[in-house]
């Protein structure tokens, strides 16, 4: 049984995994959807009420029935590197590819289904209070006296996108800032803008779940910081990752959240307030976490090696199936 | 209790449900996302374990949590209209919409994640096959060995596209034809293309399913009519639509596929053979139903808005919780 693993070429994070697999003499097949029709071919048939489907990449054929586990970690538009390529061609390439895929026993890091539904933002906070983790007051609006009345009620205030990185090509990290309340809210009207509570925080946590697994780690702000500095991703700060324990109560909610989220990895960013309090930002469902292994050496790659080779299921998953009748009618 | 509608202005068939809707006094707000930033407005706060949210169209305001079920009928892209149009205003504008939405209580036709798995061919394909529907044999391909192969033991032959509508601005559909087995499938390298055994029709059924009801349409082949005319949409027939009883074999097959599926809405197209036999070509979630219920008279804009009205959860729907743990931490 193959892992199937769908990034770009020069995904570096990848091949961490991708070494832990090789050590684990575990059947590997790595594409690009992005090379459909060029060195990624498919092919499959539904007849006499089964289904037989292949994929070929660089000559490799695997058979889709006999993956184990699919790891959509940072794949291309499909067919976007084809000779020819068209807006009609991607969304082909995709309805064949997922579409087969989507009907394979395999496991998936993450089910594309979970996937999309885990980016909403909005759906992410209220899932997170559901779940018991503390979220920050949040305002999504485009009425402009609902963001100063909001604004009047928490003065100190930042401003984050609603959706997550830019779409530009490449995409373009949008950074978290701080926003005074006497800000001139109007152009609030012209598009959707998110408003918190910043946290005054003495640490950022970033809490990596795999499957079952738990893996936090926590850079301290330092003395003196710019308060103005409320983005880790863009901080100047010489303090490292450190390994870090998870408050039981945080995670029973990281649980509750990622099993109710149908996801088997995710990467949750978190505020430690002055009270020790975990305020839930965000969870990041393809999120990177080379730096955090680096940082902390904290077995992430390791540990999701595992997961994808794990042969029976195990973590969390989407059912295609809500109710079981699917399962049943087979 | 409202009812939401998602669609475009000029919806003739949206306005068929909206009359039925306002003769039964059912609270409506119909708009189209499009409008974004324009005549449509939003706004949502998360605060102290709570959300509040609030959409409003044309100055008329609608709380999310008033909100009984939401009709994703033919939307436009989010903020498509707004002043200074992008595709980053309308990632922003669809995950504020409907990031709320899916926090909701209300009940969807279709829910977006249950719309869009549907969408899938191969997926479609694969699960009428599990809920007992006959499928006539398909092989969706990049191979052209595979397509020659295939044509050699299938003959009689259509080639249709894996997708749905070009898309194209405005979409166009792409007929299904016949296709040669003497074809030179050396093309197939260059896209997915999906073959599939024709069904010598006597007849093109429509089924459309509303939460629990049936309405199934039959238009039968008029003697002599051209075999190349193998795609109901653009056959030249003078033959209506007509009502149709549905054999409780298939009447089976299709109410395990929507619950499966977690579909409240969809038009199943048919092919029946000389035997009698309903073969499955696919099930469009969002397949028109107007020129159906011209034809035949049957009520389905009255169903379609007596499932919207209903107080109670009655369809199907997919779980944002697949195995309940969100319910239970609530």
């Amino acid at each position: 049984m193959t892992v199937l693993i769908l990034t770009t070429e020069e995904d570096v994070t990848a091949d961490m995994v991708v070494v832990c697999l090789n050590e684990s003499e575990v059947p590997v097949v790595r594409l690009d959807p992005a090379d459909l029709t060029g060195s990624v071919a498919l092919s499959g048939e539904f007849a006499h009420g089964s289904f037989r489907g292949h994929l070929s990449s660089g000559g490799r054929l695997v058979g889709i029935d006999g993956l184990r586990s699919v790891w959509v970690r940072r794949p291309g538009a499909p067919a976007a590197r084809a000779a020819t390529p068209s807006a009609w061609l991607t969304e082909e390439s995709a309805q064949a590819l997922y579409g087969m895929l989507l009907g394979s026993g395999a496991r998936w890091m993450n089910h594309p289904d979970a996937a999309r539904r885990a980016r909403y933002k909005p759906w992410q906070l209220g899932l997170a209070q559901r779940c018991g983790l503390p979220v920050p007051a949040t305002l999504i609006t485009t009425f402009p006296r609902a963001a100063r009345e909001f604004a009047g009620r928490h003065p100190d205030l930042v401003v984050k996108p609603v959706s997550g990185a830019h779409p530009q090509d490449p995409p373009r990290a949008v950074p978290t800032s701080r926003v005074s309340p006497e800000t001139d809210f109007a152009a609030v009207a012209f598009g959707p803008t998110l408003l918190q509570q910043r946290v005054a925080k003495r640490a950022d946590l970033r809490l990596t779940v795999v499957g079952d697994r738990l893996l936090a780690a926590r850079k301290a702000v330092v003395a003196g910081a710019d308060p103005d500095e409320v983005d880790v991703r863009f901080a100047a700060s010489a303090e490292p990752w450190r390994p870090a324990g998870v408050p039981p109560v945080v995670a029973a909610g990281v649980r509750a959240y990622v099993r109710a989220a149908g996801l088997a990895y995710g990467a949750f960013d978190f505020a430690e307030d002055g009270d020790g309090t975990w305020w839930f930002l965000e969870c990041n469902q393809s999120g990177q976490f080379g730096f955090i292994e680096v940082d902390t050496g904290q077995p992430i790659a390791r540990t999701i090696a595992e997961w994808l080779a794990r042969p029976d299921a195990g973590g969390p998953e989407p059912a295609a199936d809500p109710d079981g009748t699917d399962a049943a009618t087979r």
